[in-house]
């Protein structure tokens, strides 16, 4: 008979007969008497039952930059719940002033120019490189910021798109769609289109991407999608990162990953508040609000990121499944211990460079010239 | 101002004067609660203090038979920890028994002949779709089986062979290595490689692989490390699913995962016995017990798949990374909802056949014939 409980009893009684140090004697009476609790937990078929737990900064692995990122509190705005137009747009700016801020700075350790313009009647910014590699010359990249389809206008909206032009040497169109509360759903995806109808005409589509993290990520995949419909021509690649592609709080690392990822923290905070703001009375899984529920047939190769603490892991595991299963060339990346969109937050975390290159490589591989 | 914790409690307020349904109030008030005490243990930088949570099991594009292994209950195991030889050989015996009852009816319906045989004095398995395809005549895999290097020996260690060789048309050596009690490292590693030293001369190295899934995913991650310092044959390509490369334990998700994945459920349960069973004397961090120390430059080509909720999501991610930062061509599959190699429990699950089909287009892609 295996006594596959009675053997950390029996070590228990043990080492308080032989003065063990408390320390060692209260963690394995912790260990086991949850290891107790939670095989009754969960001794039935059905939901899965966790217990409260401390969980350390990981090590393995991870650099001591990325270390510190994944090691920071909550995001303190997380759980905000503005009540009205007002209280969003008082949100909306003190964030983008606070990410506006670290744009000059940023741009300018990677040796990339942002200049404000206009296309198709949509704010912009062309993000390039001050030494444009030849490789490049001929391409064009199109980017989606995230931020909830809330968050992160203006400057504030060029940091993934000053990266890869930093780190991977692209011309970038960074897009500043409109967003609400005064403008939801479809003038975010609108205004995406309206660009992609003129940036192909500024480059070759096969020399061209899309990219974008978060709601970028779920925008990028809902562009293609709109494009597919529209019978625009469609990018070369596309890199959704850690995309929205679900906006209902469908997807198993809503909960696994619920106040453990540091950044967004849970569904029920600003970010469920927010997808019903841009939704309007749009359905939520519309395709072109949460492309998980479109058709990727057809898609370009897709390269994409998260973390495995990331709230939005089963948006990304998903999207990647459904675009192989549709014969999608998709490349996936997962990064130890990271939180949502923790690849792009340090520009000197070798991860972040990592995870550009990464991207940039992919669109190497796959853009024309 | 932004009231982003006052808002929660208005609503609150108002649900009580408006006699919202007591479910929904008593939902929102207690999400109100978590939120609180959740922004408060996390307000600090460092360990991440998750709350108890019930969390159901995933729908969205996860099948009904993968369901429904998703919601099984704990291993009745997880907690084993066997005092003495005899105790151990009794669990592996009970366990190995479980596992072979089943393998008669899986090759039979896989179409698969499964016959014991013996190469350079290690006891082996020879497992072959009863049709082979032509493009897979010239072409042999080797398989060494999971069970943290203590379970599942005998019949009950071909499973996954049977699965690929089904659904992929693969000839394939399943290799029944020595384990602990009686035979801790290297004798699995020294029995491997024996084989594998007779394998290169039955076929062309170029038209081979290897792989495994747990324990056999880091042996085979081991064998590769071996065979570069040995100067044998490297394969053409690997599928190392869900692999042990840390048998310390170092990964993040050792801990978001515990409690989590119902396979594994823990590392303090008999797997960390396990390790220290198999590794005896030497440090769990040698490279041949934890490939993730060693030196992946030069790998062969490497398809890698793991589940959101798996305990070895970690040990799965930084091998990529790891293997990727070295390099080497490496494929990340994560499955939806999944705990530790759940992807090849039921050959009726469309993930089944989806995982091991995916293996086999890799094999395809980077095998000669």
């Amino acid at each position: 008979m295996i006594g596959f409980r009675g053997v950390s009893v029996a070590f228990v009684a043990i080492a308080g007969a032989l003065a063990l140090p408390p320390s060692l004697s209260a963690q394995t009476a912790d260990y086991d008497a949850t290891a107790k609790a939670q095989a009754a937990a969960n001794s039935k078929p059905g939901d899965r039952h966790a217990p409260a737990r401390d969980i350390a900064t990981p090590t393995g692995d991870v650099s001591p930059q990325e270390q510190a990122i994944i090691a920071r509190p909550y995001f303190p705005f997380f759980n905000a719940h503005p009540k009205n137009p007002g209280e969003w747009k008082e949100l909306v700016a003190r964030l983008a002033d606070m990410g506006a801020k670290q744009i000059p700075a940023l741009a300018e350790k990677l040796h990339v120019t942002v200049t404000p313009t206009v296309i198709a009647g949509v704010k912009c910014y062309i993000v390039e490189p001050k030494d444009m590699p030849a490789r490049n010359r001929n391409r064009l990249l199109v980017h989606v910021h995230g931020g909830g389809y809330v968050l992160g206008p203006g400057l504030s909206a060029t940091r993934e798109a000053i990266l890869l032009a930093g780190f991977g040497g692209f011309k970038i169109i960074s897009i500043d769609y409109r967003m609400p509360p005064d403008f939801p759903y479809p003038a975010a995806m609108d205004d995406a289109m309206a660009v992609w109808k003129i940036a192909v005409t500024m480059a070759d589509p096969k020399n061209m991407a899309i990219f974008g993290t978060s709601t970028g990520g779920g925008m990028t995949l809902a562009m293609v999608l709109r494009a597919k419909d529209e019978h625009l021509p469609l990018p070369a690649a596309i890199a959704p990162g850690t995309p929205w592609s679900d906006l209902t709080d469908t997807g198993d690392s809503y909960k696994t990953n619920e106040w453990v990822d540091n950044i967004l923290v849970t569904w029920n905070g600003w970010l469920g508040d927010a997808a019903k703001l841009y939704a309007g009375r749009h359905d939520l899984k519309e395709p072109y609000l949460s492309p998980i529920y479109g058709d990727f047939h057809g898609f370009p190769p897709a390269i994409l990121t998260t973390g495995t603490r990331d709230l939005f892991l089963s948006n990304t595991v998903r999207t990647h499944r459904k675009l192989r299963r549709a014969g999608v060339e998709a490349d996936l990346n997962v990064y130890e211990g990271q939180s949502h969109a923790e690849y792009y937050v340090d520009p000197d975390a070798p991860e972040t460079k990592e995870a550009m290159t990464d991207i940039a490589n992919f669109f190497d591989k796959h853009l024309g010239k």
